[in-house]
């Protein structure tokens, strides 16, 4: 089975998702900056979700570079992959809306926790189909990365309960371990 | 004609149908837990349409797969699927919203039953078009499944205003059947 | 310049039109079939533009399959029809809220007229550009039909504030009568 | 890597955001003349930027014509001009809504500024990518257009505060400078 529909389907629903967040900026009712201000939060939170999504997609993109077919199951993992990402613009809106209140947090936490859990699945069904000597399977390697993002979620979600803004430097940080495209799989691919 | 942009359309839909009904995940204004409860049920119709309508993505998909080309009544039997897909968020929100009351139960299987019966009409069109001895009309064969969803949710409907949650439990285990890929299709395809 | 991002973008763009009217179907309060009531004429706007929408769409889809390349007169003429095809759910859901008030039925039919005349400047131009002996333009012919549409949009507009179900009546007539795909385009591509 | 991924994503996300500003056109209750009328600056607002998205399309799509390959940094460089783009229908709607103040039409400005400093660097990366001698690099030249455009913005944005309708005027002017598609590319593609 061909990855053509698979691509434009995720391509849709990751647009649709990346595109709505940005319903939650509402249009103010002043006109001086002071009418601005309380948006300042919401923006932020967009701001991470943006490149977060962006990430997704971006090594969605290179991920199924690597790979030719799909079956039953990679679609279902893709759903799955999909489902939580769908999830981002709510947690987005309840956190800025909230001022990074600390259970809002660790809920935005929790759902990304998922989404890259739900990544990492469709990953390993992947290289699974492709086979292990496959470019696929040997661009993920370990994955030291993929784990390590997962683990660092595990400990901002407590973490939110206590301070706050740690765990949503956390976050950041995982952005921004994130926001260049993997070079294992570029690299391998190119070889 | 050939089938293209048929499937980006579709997909372009199903894609927009499945990601606004999270807009029905309204944002709750309080931070705490005792803000997100009331969310509960309505998160709970919306896992149970994004299954339904990540179903009808994934059998379309798999159909359409089987196909080379479609005609005029093949492309509004395909709108007329579409219609009734694009209900299925209405139905979800006033489910949802309501905690499960008997009428949007019985409404919501409604839909569901006008989307199976109109993913009934595209198969039997396409395979018509396709013609008897093809792949797809021997890998729908007598389409048991097919029609036992239709009277399952023809039983649930009325059964909602008698025990509301009995019409809820047939529509999850209708959901559990479909949730793999159709093997009939999958297997022919694969011969 | 090729036809396939055009055709992708108008995908897109048809896609969400369609499918962001449904929002329009706000999800009532109550749970009894009173509550539906006031539902009803939304619904039917709905019902009938989404008809309309796949009508274009199902042409659109016609007419490009007819022809090969693109200009830039012809992306900005495509551009201008999706303009007004954009407008389509703010109208529907106007007509629909104020139960087929006067001004709103007008409106309406001014929006399709304007969509229409838009689809009739797209279709001159691929047809000049492709060749007046080329399939296009044959098949297109004197294009009876959507001159005849314009001149019923034409009437039905000032008959909005006589007769306000006049004018809904003819909305419907045009819907029917483009119901079916063009067989002009259909044939003359199959011979 | 190839670029159909790339332009599929873009695609969906401009046609989603040129879709959800005419969300911003809420429907009035009332449905006489009088009650269209507050809408009237919305529907301004809704045309300009309509008209600049459908630019940004068009252009996007020609200058992805004219290359065959992208490399991360571009998808990157793509993400950050959608980001700004993004942001559009809420700057959009708080222009319209505010009768064109004066805040909002310098924060227009400046998102439109910044989305066409994101186009210029895109622009930039693919030039490079492909070659000095590419099409691309010759097409673009010293893209006095695209500098003068900045110039443009960045004199307007201050402006808006002195006297609005001349900030307005001068987008209004590079909508128009802009409207045609860029003949540079178009030519130099076509020998």
């Amino acid at each position: 089975m061909g990855k053509g529909r698979l691509e434009a389907f995720s391509d849709g629903v990751i647009a649709i998702i990346i595109t709505i967040m940005v319903l939650e900026l509402k249009v103010p009712h002043g006109t001086d900056w002071s009418s601005l201000t309380p948006l300042f939060p919401v923006f932020l939170s967009y701001v991470l979700s943006f490149v977060f999504i962006g990430i997704y997609w971006n090594n969605h993109h290179h991920m199924l570079h690597a790979i030719q077919h799909v079956n039953g199951k990679i679609l279902l993992a893709n759903l799955h992959l999909l489902f939580w990402l769908s999830l981002v613009p709510f947690v987005t809106g309840w956190m800025g809306e909230n001022h990074f209140a600390a259970l809002p947090v660790a809920l935005y936490g929790f759902v990304l926790l998922m989404t890259g859990f739900a990544y990492l699945v469709l990953a390993r069904l992947l290289a699974a189909y492709e086979g292990k000597d496959s470019q696929l399977a040997l661009a993920l390697g370990r994955d030291y990365k993929g784990k390590a993002s997962l683990l660092a979620y595990a400990i901002a979600i407590p973490l939110s309960f206590v301070k706050t803004w740690m765990a949503f430097i956390i976050y950041v940080g995982i952005a921004i371990m994130w926001f260049l495209p993997d070079p294992r799989i570029e690299k391998t691919v190119a070889k």
